[in-house]
C-alpha cells in the first residue's frame, strides 16, 4: 500500500506577481455601489502595501453593470509611477477603445471556453466571441497595449460541466498567435482541482511555449490555495486575487469568491517566494471593505489574532 | 521575469487513507463532555460513510483530560470487522498497557521535537521523552501492536519557533530503527507551509527509506489543504483529519484546527484519488457536531448549497 516515495524536485519560482482584482471582480456583483473616492482609497491602499498590479474596473455597459461606471474617473485620479500597473477588463471593442483613449496600457480581455457561457455572459456564440477577441487583440497590439487574454470556464463550466482540453489549448494557441502578452486560464466556476490545474497549465505551456500564463482562480469549494500551489509548481507566476476573497455571490453565506490577496501573499511569503507585499498593511483594507459591505469576508489571515 | 516553465510530472498516488481524529484531537479540548453514546454515533457514522481508520480517543489521565475518560468503553461498544481500524493515542506506558489490554491493535504515540513542548505537553525533557517512547515502541512491537509514531511540532514550535531539521530526521530514524510501522509528522502548531512539507517529507523519506509517513496537519493559518497537497506529491498516503475541521482552540473565533475530513475527501475525489468515502454521508455528522457544540465549524464543503 505505501509504495510511493517522493523524490522529485519541488520547483517553485523565487517571486510571483499578484494582480489584485478587488475593484473589478470583487465589486462587480455587489449590490452596494462604491463611490470613486471609496475605490480610490482601496486602490491607493493596495499600492501603499506593495501591490504592483491593480485591476481597477471594467469598461462595460454602465446600465448593465453600474458598479463599474466610474472606472474611467477612478483611473484619472490614481497617481502614476513606481512601476505600478493599473489594469482593466474590456469585453468588446467599444470598451477597448474607451480604455485605450484614457491611456490604460494593460488590458484584460476574455471569452469563455464554452458555448453556453459565451451566450450567457457575452451574448454571442463561441465563434462570434473568438472573432471579436481576435479583432480586439489585433487592434490592441496595434495600439501599444499589453494584452492579457483570458479563457473563462477553462477548468469546467457551470452550464456544461466538463470542458474539452482541446478547446482550451486551441484558444490559447489562438491568443498566442495573435500576440497576447499573457494567457490567462480562469476558473470562473470554481470547479478546478489541483491535479487538473497542474496538468492543464503544463499542457498549455507545452503548446504555447514561452508565453507566460496567469491564473484567475475562484475559491468556491475551498481548493483555491491548493490550486494556486499547483499552478505555481507548473510555472505560473501571475495570480489574480482580491481583498478578503471578495467576489463570491453575496447571496450565498460564506461562499468564497476569489482567493484572498492577503492569504496568497502570506502563503507565498511562508514559502520564501517574494511578492513585494507588506501583508499586515492589507488587513485594514479588508476590514474597511467588510465595514462598507457589512459582512465578514472569507479571507482567513486578516482575522487571526496573530497572523504571522 | 516569466522564465519558468513547468514540465515535471505531478506524481500523485491512486489512493489515500484518511484517519478521522474527530473523537480524539477534535474533542479533547472541548469544554462539552461527549457521552459514550454520542461518540458511538459519530464513530459508527464515520464507518458507515466509508472511513476505514477512526481514532476513537486517548488513554491519558482522566482527571486531566476528562473528555477522553470513556475511550475504553467506546471501544468495547464499537462493532468489529469490515477492515475497520480503530486507533487510539497513548502518551505513556500505563496508557499503552490499558489500550493493549482492551485489544486495540493500532496505537498512535508521539513526542515533541522541541524541549519546550515536551515539558509543556509531556512534563519531561526531550531526552526523557525519547527514552520513554523507545520503551513504549519496543513494548508495543513485542505485543503485536501496529505503531504509528509521531513527531509533534515537526514544522515549527509555538514556543521555540524554528525546529532544526536534523532533530526531526534524528527522531524519525530512531522510530524506524525501533520498528515503528508508520512515522507521523505533526504540524501541531499549524506553522507548516507547502514548500516545507514537501521538503521535510522528501528528506525524511530519503533517510528512512520505505517506512511510510503520515501527516497530521492543522489548518490554523489556512494552508491546510495546500500543505496536504504537498505531502501527497511527496509520497504521503495517510492523513489525519476531523469532521468539520474540529480541533482548533474553541476560544478563537473561526480558528481552524484539523483539516476537515469531508474537505479532504472532496479534494482527493476531485483529483481522482480514491478514499473509499461517501462524501455527502459525512455532512450530517458534521452538522450533528455543530448542533452539539452550538457553533459552526470551519470545514467548507458541508456548508455549500451544492457541494459536489
Amino acid at each position: 500500500m505505501y509504495t510511493m516515495v517522493g523524490t522529485h524536485e519541488y520547483r517553485l519560482p523565487r517571486k510571483v506577481t499578484i494582480e489584485d482584482v478587488t475593484l473589478r471582480d470583487g465589486l462587480q456583483s455587489e449590490a452596494r455601489l462604491f463611490s470613486v473616492e471609496e475605490k480610490q482609497t482601496i486602490a491607493e491602499g493596495l499600492v501603499a502595501a506593495g501591490v504592483k498590479r491593480v485591476q481597477i474596473g471594467s469598461f462595460v455597459n454602465p446600465k448593465k453593470v453600474p458598479q463599474m461606471a466610474n472606472t474611467g474617473e477612478l483611473f484619472r485620479r490614481l497617481p502614476r509611477g513606481n512601476n505600478i500597473i493599473y489594469t482593466a477588463l474590456v469585453l468588446n471593442e467599444s470598451g477597448l477603445e474607451q480604455a485605450a483613449d484614457l491611456g490604460i496600457r494593460h488590458l484584460y480581455m476574455a471569452i469563455s471556453a464554452t458555448e453556453s457561457h459565451n451566450l450567457e455572459n457575452n451574448h454571442c456564440t463561441l465563434r462570434e466571441a473568438r472573432r471579436r477577441i481576435e479583432r480586439m487583440i489585433t487592434w490592441a497590439k496595434g495600439h501599444d497595449i499589453i494584452v492579457r487574454a483570458g479563457i473563462m470556464m477553462a477548468f469546467g463550466c457551470s452550464f456544461e460541466g466538463k470542458v474539452p482540453t482541446e478547446r482550451v489549448l486551441d484558444l490559447a494557441k489562438q491568443y498566442q498567435q495573435l500576440g497576447a502578452d499573457v494567457i490567462d486560464l480562469a476558473d470562473t466556476s470554481g470547479m478546478a482541482n489541483p491535479r487538473q490545474v497542474f496538468e492543464l497549465v503544463s499542457l498549455v505551456y507545452s503548446e504555447t511555449g514561452q508565453t507566460p500564463l496567469s491564473l484567475h482562480l475562484h475559491d468556491a469549494r475551498g481548493l483555491g490555495l491548493a490550486n494556486m500551489l499547483s499552478g505555481l509548481a507548473a510555472g505560473v507566476m501571475l495570480f489574480d486575487t482580491s481583498l478578503g476573497g471578495l467576489g463570491g455571490c453575496p447571496f450565498i453565506p460564506n461562499a468564497a469568491g476569489n482567493i484572498a490577496t492577503e492569504d496568497t501573499a502570506f502563503m507565498m511569503n511562508e514559502m520564501g517566494i517574494e511578492t513585494g507585499i507588506d501583508i499586515p498593511a492589507l488587513f485594514p483594507l479588508t476590514h474597511t471593505l467588510e465595514e462598507l459591505l457589512q459582512r465578514r469576508l472569507p479571507g482567513k489571515i486578516s482575522h487571526l489574532p496573530s497572523p504571522t
